[in-house]
This record gives structure tokens, sequence and C-alpha cells, in this order.
């Protein structure tokens, strides 16, 4: 296999891909080299940038190809890196038709020694009838099912198109076709128009409706992204290679990139940035440069920023925290934002998938944190793994005190030594749990159990971080066989809307007894906890 | 007046500070220079950071200083920039006490010419009682006052210390009092406790309880803060200067400062930055490196950072984008998303102190969003200034359409259609406002003013967020003096949330008919509406 994986958070994973001309890192962006334009050589992107993989265009390297016979692409370009080659397939969206055959370009890719070549596939575009998008599918397809045919290499990896578009079921549909053919890598095809317009939600569905149905273990590409402020969220779904002349077409337009946006260069007074061109110059400097210094220096500020932008997410990766980075760059735009929302429809998937221990603790921040992988665990195991409070038992539900675990902390403490101290052996029929944001229910036994101690909030929580654990409690109440539920809310943080819930638990026979405190459980209410318990074993 | 200002948001100024030694702007950090080690000199500072100022402290400078008798701090430091002194109140800190007088550190402050001086202020410990604490603010104010007969010199400016530490109201009397001295700047004092212990929420207390009773146009310097990490805070609620030793004390222990934290060097596979240290070389490059160079590549880094981070800040201010960064910002640890959620308690003031108009929309994510002053300011505006629905109009309570201005959406231009064709000249009767998140009540007559329009929003919105909306129409509903109310739910969004909360309203002789629709209001539900109108007004 050539994908190597050493380091894995949600769906993102920190790997290694090898060619015949060696390794690259993933997640990575391939930069896209134009063979007559360059405004940053590909000798530069590997000494400046340490760019270790580029693409190109094999199909415009064809056309113009006479005066490189016999050359490889390798010394074509003059990178001894890893290359790979799109087919064409681009131009065939934007002109319609091209002047070669699906076997043509595969022959060719393998005449210039490529090291990843793509088939030519037919890509479905953005706004097309349903018809034309499934047609789109089924010929690509085809043609991937040619290449066995055709190939004569076995040192080169091929690539593996997904179309479909928005048509989910289509994108499902080719994702497992070509995923039964031997290729070595998939790539997710049109989504350009999708960023441009800002449909991350869109996009999050083509991409998990892409690695669900492909083999996980092969790489995914995502074609024609290249905008840093939407790394993070693409590689968090599984995307591990991008490509994108947009470093260099956004120089060309004086726009300059951020890892939350694009700026016009006459709009900035200060580069927010510390890049190398940044540090030396002001934007009025970069202004007054002569036009293709400007360029240069602006393309070069776009892959510094698109670089430095992948190594804080493989950073993030390895210390467990690439949802901390990701919810922090959601803030960067409400689009962003409501599409790592939408992961809620994929929740599991993207939990079955994602490591089971980290390294450091987590940290929780509101609404949106609730959809973290973490989360969706503890509650489905708890739901289905968790044998709930027994027939004779009597259920005591606290409040979180603000240390953790929290059997160690001074108040809960307290209350159990109280509690043996009253009832002796029959201290066994009370079955103590807390009411913790964002969990929901935890059982005292449990609590040392990761992230259920190992982790940071905000304090008070959020309305909907509330209600959540409100239904949770709900949820659990009626799973439960108790007859009996003494509820210890702490209302100056949830103001009773657990106790409001869980009175419309319905099962037969069960007494809720709710009792309010504020902040912390002092000695009084300690008492008072007790003496209720005392009158329900009565 | 020293202080000019050029751009503002939230409580935070980009200006300049004039002294005798030229202008330097803010908000700014000024590396602090130790006189004896210097892991990055004077020199280098200006010339790789553009650094315009930099601190260091009067009291050691005097106590070695023997060897630069009659040599001004400029000629001592090799520096021809601005130079603020500190005036060992921090050695008296950490050590108890110096030997040295306040008269003594003024006159050594003039006699090497800085440009800002402080006067020896006594510091609040953190952790001291209250009688101390109000001690060492009345010395402090003491000592301020004996400045005027003490100096000699007109050309520097000097700072008063504000003390009080986590005492409010002797911070609040520490500032009015000096506030009254003539100062030209002042500074919070002893907030390196706070900020250690990530007390960020403290940290916000003392600074709006500074900013309310100090003169708000003088600037407020911020003792010992040197985290690009909390700069975003600090700065948005109006601090203007940071001093900090923090790069290099960092480096000094293999610690790497980033936007969002600090990390050990030896726990980093990858610099999450594009600095000129970190793209030329890799953690392990570093860890490998001998001890001096380590230290100084570490200390460049950390400066390259903050300076960074600073001027994105800059280029926020001057967007009117300060809240989306410092947002985003606040997703760096869950105490700071708790100390901005803390300025809810100070909205009142953030609000007047902030600029009513802005160059662009703004960007709304969630329940947090809903403390930005721009909202604030709604509320407050509407409820203060809007004339409310009248005793003989039928007010009409819309779901917001998907496009904005709201009055141009194409299904509320249909249905005014469609009253108007209805109702001819009676149509007066109804006054038509939007539910819209995260306003409230919106009047179709007011939705061109900013930001009403102008912003970008997370749909579905947050619980949170819906319940504001419902709390708001509620109290709209309770002002106004209608008898009659017709409200459209779109229950997909808000679940009855509006309609349940305007239950509650209690007025004498009002009547509310409550619609439920799902999305847009298409044909059918504007008949419906209309249907209902038509009973009402019979």
């Amino acid at each position: 296999m050539c994908f190597e994986i050493r380091g894995r958070d949600m769906l993102a994973r920190l790997g290694s891909i090898e060619t015949k001309s060696g390794k690259f890192e993933t997640p990575t962006l391939l930069p896209v080299i134009n063979p007559s334009i360059q405004s940053i050589n590909p000798r530069t992107l590997k000494t400046k940038f340490g760019c270790q993989a580029l693409i190109t265009n094999a199909y415009i390297l064809k056309r113009k190809g006479d005066n490189h016979k016999g050359k490889t692409v390798h010394e074509v370009l003059d990178f001894d890196g890893v290359i790979m080659t799109d087919s064409g397939a681009y131009q065939i969206l934007i002109y319609g038709e091209i002047d070669t055959t699906p076997a043509q370009i595969v022959n060719y890719q393998e005449h210039i020694a490529t090291d990843i070549g793509t088939i030519l596939d037919v890509p479905t575009n953005w706004r097309c009838a349903r018809s034309y998008a499934k047609k789109t599918v089924d010929e690509t397809i085809e043609r991937a099912k040619q290449l066995a045919a055709i190939k004569t290499r076995n040192d080169i990896l091929w690539v593996a198109p997904i179309q479909g578009g928005k048509h989910l079921d289509l994108v499902a549909f080719s994702a497992r076709q070509s995923g039964m053919l031997p290729f070595q890598l998939h790539a997710l095809g049109s989504p350009t128009t999708v960023m441009e317009e800002y449909r991350f939600e869109t996009l999050v569905d083509m991409i998990l409706t892409a690695k669900m149905n492909m083999p996980i273990n092969r790489p995914l590409h995502l074609f024609g992204a290249g905008h840093p402020f939407m790394f993070a969220l693409a590689v968090a779904l599984g995307c591990d290679m991008f490509d994108s002349a947009a470093y260099a077409l956004y120089a060309r337009q004086n726009r300059y990139m951020t890892e939350y946006g694009t700026r016009r260069l006459d709009k900035l007074e200060y580069f927010p940035c510390s890049c190398p061109i940044c540090t030396k110059s002001t934007p009025r400097d970069v202004v007054e440069m002569p036009s293709g210094e400007k360029q240069k220096a602006l393309a070069m500020h776009n892959l510094y920023a698109s670089f430095a932008e992948l190594k804080r997410i493989k950073q993030s990766i390895l210390e467990g925290r690439l949802w901390e980075h990701l919810e922090a760059r959601s803030h960067a735009h409400p689009a962003l934002l409501q599409a790592l929302k939408k992961i809620r429809k994929y929740e599991r998937f993207i939990e079955q998938h994602s490591p089971v221990t980290k390294r450091s603790g987590i940290f929780f921040f509101g609404a949106t944190s609730l959809l973290r992988p973490e989360l969706v665990r503890y509650r489905e195991r708890f739901k289905e793994r968790y044998l709930p409070t027994q027939e004779n038992e009597i259920l005591l539900l606290l409040p979180e005190p603000s240390t953790r675990p929290f059997h160690n902390a001074r108040e809960i403490r307290q209350l159990i030594e109280l509690i043996q101290r009253r009832f002796g052996e029959k201290k066994q029929i009370f079955h103590v749990c807390i009411c913790a944001a964002p969990f929901g229910v935890v059982p005292l036994e449990l609590d040392d159990v990761f992230p259920l101690s190992q982790n940071e909030n905000v304090m008070p929580p959020d309305l909907q971080v509330i209600q959540t654990v409100a239904e949770q409690t709900k949820e659990y109440i009626e799973r439960a066989s108790c007859k009996k539920v003494v509820l210890v809310e702490n209302v100056e943080i949830s103001e009773g809307m657990i106790s409001e819930t869980c009175k419309r638990v319905k099962r037969k026979g069960l007494s809720i007894t709710t009792l309010a405190v504020e902040k912390a459980l002092n000695d009084k209410a300690q008492e008072n906890i007790v003496d209720v318990l005392q009158k329900l074993v009565a």
C-alpha cells in the first residue's frame, strides 16, 4: 500500500504517500504549475516552501509537447519531487470538449513518467440536470474501468475521480463503483463552484458521501481547493490532498489570502501575517512594486499562508486538537460554521472513525462543541452499553461540582461520607450520578473515563448545552428501571430546565423528587439531600 | 495631547503616541529590554521587527549605573526609538522592598532622559488582604501627587499606575484619583498572576473598571501582558500598550508562543507558523541548535508571533471586524471565551464607546455574538427610541425571509401586495415587523438601517439566539398598545418557542393569533395570513 498513516483526528490522517519519485506527506496542497507561466518556479517551491509534490496539467503539456519530446515531466519542470498530473477534465468543464481521447491521455502520462496520473474523467457541471450528471458519472466509471487495459507501466499511482456534483446519490454510486476498481487514490470532482459560492454545507455533503462510499484507506484528493481558510474543514472530513492555482491566480488579481478569508491588497494597511514577505514589507511597499515583482510577492505570501495553515493542521492532528482548531477557523465566516454544524448528519460515521484516546484533555466551548466525536461517542456508548439504575435502587442525580474528577470533589466526597454514616451498608441502594455539561448523566463510578474528567468548559454553559444535558437526563430516567429519583439541580446555572424537562418523563410508578440548590452543595444542602433520601427509604 | 486616534472598534483604538523621541503606533507591545542580558538587541528589534518603542527598567539601570554615567538611556541601549522606563515596582512585588525612593527614581528617569517614565508605585499583590490592597492604592496615589513637585523636565510623558488588584472598588478609586492628576498615560498594575492562572474573567473586570473610571482619552498600558493569545481581548477592552519579557523568558524555557497558546518546543513536530524562523527550520533543527542560538531563534519567533497578532488586530480595527477576530481567538481556550462572555456585565459602556457605522457587514455566529456592541445597541435603541405599534393598529409579526433587506424579499413583497389588494387604503392599520435572528423585532420600515440587513448568519440559529428573539418579541408586544397581534412563526427554525414565549405576555384586552409555517411563506401561507387579518378587521 502506498498510503501510510501515522496520526489521526476526526477523519483527518497525517500520513505519507509513496511514489516512484519518493514520498510526500499528507495532508498537503499540491501547487498547480502551469508549464508556460510560472510566478514561482518548481525549484523555489521545493527550496523555500519545502514543497514535496506538485501538480501540472498533462493535457496542456501534451498540446504544446513538441519541444520537449522524450523528456519526463520532471525534466520539463525541473523538479525532482513528486509530480501529479491532471488530465484535462477541467478544460472539458470550461470549454465543453477537448481534442484527445481517454486512452491518449493515459498513454501520454505514462510517456512523461508522471508519478500520480489521472484518467480523463467527465466533470459534473454544478448547474447541470440530474440526467446529465448521471451521464458524467457513468462515463467516468466506464473510463476508469478501461484503464487496466490501456496502461502499460505499473509504477504510476492512478487517481479515480468521483463525480456526481450536488447529486449525492450519484456521488455515492460513483464512489462505490470506482472504489471497486484497483485505483490507489480517489479525487472528488467539481467542488470549485461550491467553494466559490461559499456553499460549504454542500461541500460537507459531497465529501462525506464520497468518504462513506469509497474505500476509506485510500487517500482522497479534493480538486481545485486552494484556500487556506477551508483546509481545516476539508482535512477534518478526510481530504488528504488539495490542488490549486489559487495562490497564483489570486496574486494576479491583487488578492491576499489569510486563514480567515481574502483581502484586496489595496484595502490592507497592515499585513496580518508573519511570513518572510509580510515581515519585510508593508502593503504600500508591495502596491508600489513593478507588476511582476508584486505578483510574485503576493503568490509567495499566499503559499506561505497555505503551507503554514497545513502545518498548523498537522500539528493539531498530532496533538488531538483538530476540533479546537476547526472550531476557531469556523469563525472566519458564518458559512463555514454552518457547514461545521452540518456534520451532525454524519456524526456516527465521524465518531466511528475518530481516535478513542487523546494525549490531552478537550476544550468545550458551547453549542457547536456538542458535535465533537468524543461527545457523540459518550452519548452513544452510554446509551448502548451502560446498564442503567436498577429497580431496587434509588437514582440520585447531583449537579456538577467545579473540580474534576467529580468523585474527588470536596462536596461530593462529603455527601458520600454523610450517606455512608447515615445508611451504612444500605447505601448500596443509592446510585449516584452527576448531571454534567456537556455530557449529560455521568455515573460517579465512570467519571475517570476519558474525557469525562479531562476537559475544560465555559461556565455557565449555553442554553443549548443545558437543554442537551436536560434531554440526556430525561432519556436516562426513562431507560432506568428504578422507581425513585432524587434530582438535585443547581438552578443558578440551569434555571430549573433539567427538572422541567424531567417532569415530562412518562413511566409508570416513577416518583421524582426535585431539590433546587444554588452554587455548590454546602453542608445544609447535603443534610437536606440525605433527609430526602431517608424519607424515600423509610 | 500626545495621543492621536485614527481608528476605533469596540473600545480598541488604533492610534499613535507622540514623545520627544518620536511617535509610535498603538496598540503595541513594548518588548522588555534587560540592560544586561539581551537575546535580541534593541537595534535588531527596530530593523527586523519594526519595533518603534521598547521598555526597560530604570531601577535596574540605576543600580548598575556607574559605568554609563551621563549617558541617556537611548545611548546605553543603542536605540533611537521611543523608550519607556518602569520604576522597580515589579521588584517591590517580588522582593518586598528596594533600595531607592520615589523621588530618586523620578530624578533618575529624568537624568537618563527617558521618553515615558513611571512613578514608583506600590503593586497590589494578588493574594493580599483588602486592607493591604487599600494601602497600596493610597500610597500609589500619594506618590502620583508628589510627582509635580519632584519633576524638573516637561518633555517626558508620565504614567500613573492604577492599583487595587482584584478589589474592583479599589481599582475604581485608584483610576478616579489618578485620573484627576495631570498624567499622560495610565497603566493597570498587578495583572500578571491573573494572566498566569488564566483568570481572564477577572482581567476583564479589572480592565473595564479602570476604563470606566479613568479619563477615557488617555492611553492605558497593561503591565506584564506579553502573550499574543490574549492581545485581542485586551485591545478590544481598550488597552493600548503592553510590555513583557515573556518572548525572551519563554524562549529560555523552550516555550513557543502561538496566537492560540503556548507549546513546548520538544512537543512540536511542525512549526504552526509562517515566520522567517519557522519557514526556514523545523522544530528538530531548533532543538539541535546550540543553547544560545536556540534561545535566540525562539525569542525571534515569539516576537514575530506577537507582532503579527498586533498587525492582525490593527487591520481588524480598520476593517471594523475586531469582534470577529476576538470571537475566533476566544476559541483558543474556554477561559478566554468565558472572559469574552463576561463583557455582558459592561455591554452598555462598551456599546456607548463603539463606533456606530462600519465599512462592511457583520458576521453573526451564535450565542456569544449576541454580546456584540451592534446588537446591544439595536436592542437598546429599539426599546428606548422606537415608537411601538399603536392602539388602532394590528401588529403582524412575520418570520425572517432568507434574503436581505427583508422588505425586498420576494415572499414579503408578495404578501404586502396581497394585503394591498385585499385591504386597499385600510392596509395602514397593519404594522408589519419581522422576528429576525439575532435582532428580535425588526419593523419593515427600518430594515435598511445598519446592520439589520448588513449581516451574515448561521442558520438555523442556536437555541439561545432563538430564545433571545422570542424574549425580544414578547417585550415588544408588552410595550405596544395594540389590541391585536398576528404572530406567524417558522416552526422549522424556532420550534414554536416564539409563540410559547409570547403566550406569557400579560396585557389586558390583548389577543394574539399564532400561525405556524414551515420554510418560506408560500402562496398558501400568504392566503392564510390575509384570511386571518380579514377576520380580525371584520
